[in-house]
């Protein structure tokens, strides 16, 4: 009966992480879309929003934390709520780069609108697809496809790094366009911290779930000694 | 015995991981030099450093995953070994930060040197200061201390918002400094974000050590329901 319970309470707590995760991608893409339009009233919408996250936050790890305190779990499910508090760290930061992109746009308003060379959206929907596909190998327990989520990341480092090398070619050329420029940069710096938190989610799937640790890209074969053993009690 | 031997094992983990925080900090003291002399030398020290780091946060969670699992900790211990967690990810993150300042100051080498308005190794310092007390503050279990972490982040964003301004007029006055410029602010954001590891794990040392939740600067009286009781079991 307890045992029931305590399932039950481990999918309240995946549950409460998805819809924090999903709060967490809506945010990036608000305000990037407060970007586009210079609207600041989207900025209004995405503060509040990671208000929100800030405390689903604390009630996920409360919860983990009572779960583990409560219950002595098996290993698997032990290996399942050390990787929510990981994660949940990580959905949490991501509201802060949607927090700090809506900082920026504000920050825009006293200058005038500049066509720039970076395609800021295009960014925003290659870090945000990379959170998604990462909670969702989480959900799914998929190592493969939390290996592809780090596949991903080279391409917005790509991406970002050739709006860097653009944006400060234009602020040699216009100057007075510096400010918008650096704005940019700064917001496609965000969006880059954005797919690095999906890069530490994938990886913490990848470890804690798969009992792996790919982290740091060195692949399980080049795991040292006995740390990668199986738990012990597990499987 | 196996009770003797469980906090011998706490010990460890604890000391473990003040060696890698310690790493840390050098890390970012010897990227930080590593831009004042311009000497790339240093820089393959500190990505040598990155990589010892991330073996070391590697070890220390599969250690506290092995304490996790093995031992049914009581509920003090519980939050320890999770509160050491959490902190080894912001720690290993703050070798990142290492990392990306000295990824900066090879790319540096291209662009004569410049006199910039900026005083990256006094916002280092206190950055690094940050990291430090943070880490004491969790040594001794001392959330007032931890507090005061919290409140010295204030001084970095202030230091780096006026390096920011400084760095941005600069760029519209003598635009063929931009390289320079933006490359030294990209040196002051990943010193911001070292000073936001700190913050979180000041955050941590609160919430997991005291048992109350002052994360995003709530302060414990604000937070709401039950979710802030002890945990079952703890004294």
């Amino acid at each position: 009966m307890a045992r029931i319970r305590f399932h039950q309470n481990l999918d309240d707590l995946k549950e409460k992480l998805l819809v924090m995760a999903g709060m967490a991608e809506q945010s990036i893409q608000r305000a990037v879309e407060a970007y586009r339009v210079r609207d600041v009233s989207i900025c209004d919408l995405v503060d509040r929003g990671e208000m929100a996250i800030n405390r689903l936050e604390r009630e996920i790890d409360q919860m983990a934390l009572d779960l583990l305190a409560m219950e002595q779990p098996m290993a698997i499910d032990l290996r399942f709520i050390l990787s929510v508090i990981k994660i949940n760290a990580d959905v949490e930061r991501v509201g802060d780069s949607a927090r700090a992109i809506s900082d920026r746009v504000r920050e825009l308003q006293a200058f005038p609108v500049a066509e720039l060379p970076i395609d800021i959206p295009r960014i925003a929907n290659l870090a945000s697809g990379m959170v998604r596909k990462a909670l969702q190998a989480f959900i799914e327990g998929d190592a493969e496809m939390a290996e592809s989520v780090l596949s991903m990341d080279d391409g917005v480092d790509k991406m970002n790094g050739a709006a860097h090398y653009a944006l400060l070619n234009l602020m040699k050329k216009e100057p007075e366009l510096a400010p918008q420029a650096l704005n940019a940069l700064m917001i496609s710096r965000a969006l880059e911290r954005v797919a690095d938190h999906a890069t530490n989610i994938a990886e913490d799937v990848i470890f804690w779930v798969r009992a792996a640790d790919v982290r740091h890209h060195m692949g399980a074969a080049a795991t040292s000694g006995n740390n990668n053993q199986p738990v012990a009690g597990s499987q």
